[in-house]
């Protein structure tokens, strides 16, 4: 994956630091990546093929092209993003908060592509330096979580949009209801 | 917990269906229900002294009255909820869209506080009647994770403002930086 070539801005999760322990968590935020309108997911350093085949299920039921990646060096990928013209921000509770200050104004600004840093756990020191993140963004100053501060990050990001898209070449969606539960076949 | 007589409405989650394996999920719901503005969450129908503990530490730490309940019947929950003029709110994939549709005007028009029934799992039939929920809510219909769909319902309820709070009697702070951590002793 890399920065695309499209007219509005997308944007690419790294996610770091992921081991055994993590793979619900993980998958809870590969999906809320693809729910929330990212174009893919780097699983950074490892493999995962449960967590891998979790989501391309997903994908291959409800349609769209995210991309599951995995195993890719993250110095590695943030080095080609950046050299490729990308901005790489950098989700933790230490950052500028994103309701309080500018920051999100100011990545929307710069108009490129966006790869998010998502630690599982703590993270190394060197990403909140510049040679890693273009910012490091905080959704409020509160430890919660990384899924939640991702999910935000992508509304505020893409303007509500990534709730409402169609993603294409789906096998069944949802329709919205009131009560109860409809699924018609796509 | 009950629906309080603050003049602006308050949120707690309910939290249905947590199991051992569940741990670090409802760990990561309830901190998300905490950073963003709810009042509390309520762990229907068990007990988990772990998760409990937690929280409860990260509340001592980091300020604020957010109140960790456990083991009350949801059912009983709702219905003295409903009777003491709360509105229930059950979020779910098959709901009305929140950025879609009206629902969360037409939520916030009532002025009324908010009981959030938030599944670990597939919930009961009857979380979608009207017994049981005022409104089924959906963060977008795709499957994501449900610390995520709170996250956004909760940004959207309180406009972002659950983001910016000071959370009284905080032992430590996080002071929000472009680079690096700075915490200090509040």
């Amino acid at each position: 994956m890399e920065p695309s070539t499209r007219e509005s801005p997308s944007v690419v999760v790294l996610r770091w630091g992921h081991r055994e322990r993590d793979k619900r968590l993980t998958a809870h935020v590969a999906l809320t990546a693809r729910a929330l309108g990212a174009s893919g997911l780097i699983l950074a350093d490892v493999r995962d093929d449960k967590v891998k085949d979790t989501i391309d299920m997903v994908t291959e039921r409800w349609g769209g092209t995210f991309l599951f990646e995995m195993g890719k060096p993250w110095k590695q990928t943030v080095k080609e993003w950046k050299s490729k013209g990308g901005l790489v921000v950098h989700l933790t509770a230490y950052g500028e908060n994103v309701e309080t200050g500018d920051v999100l104004q100011r990545i929307k600004a710069a108009g490129k592509n966006v790869l998010v840093l998502v630690g599982c756990r703590k993270v190394p020191t060197e990403f909140f330096s510049e040679e890693v993140s273009d910012f490091n963004v905080a959704i409020g100053n509160q430890p919660h979580s990384e899924c939640s501060s991702l999910a935000i990050f992508l509304y505020r990001f893409f303007g509500g949009k990534g709730l409402s898209k169609e993603f294409e070449g789906a096998k069944i969606r949802i329709v919205p209801q009131a009560r109860g539960k409809k699924v018609v076949k796509a």
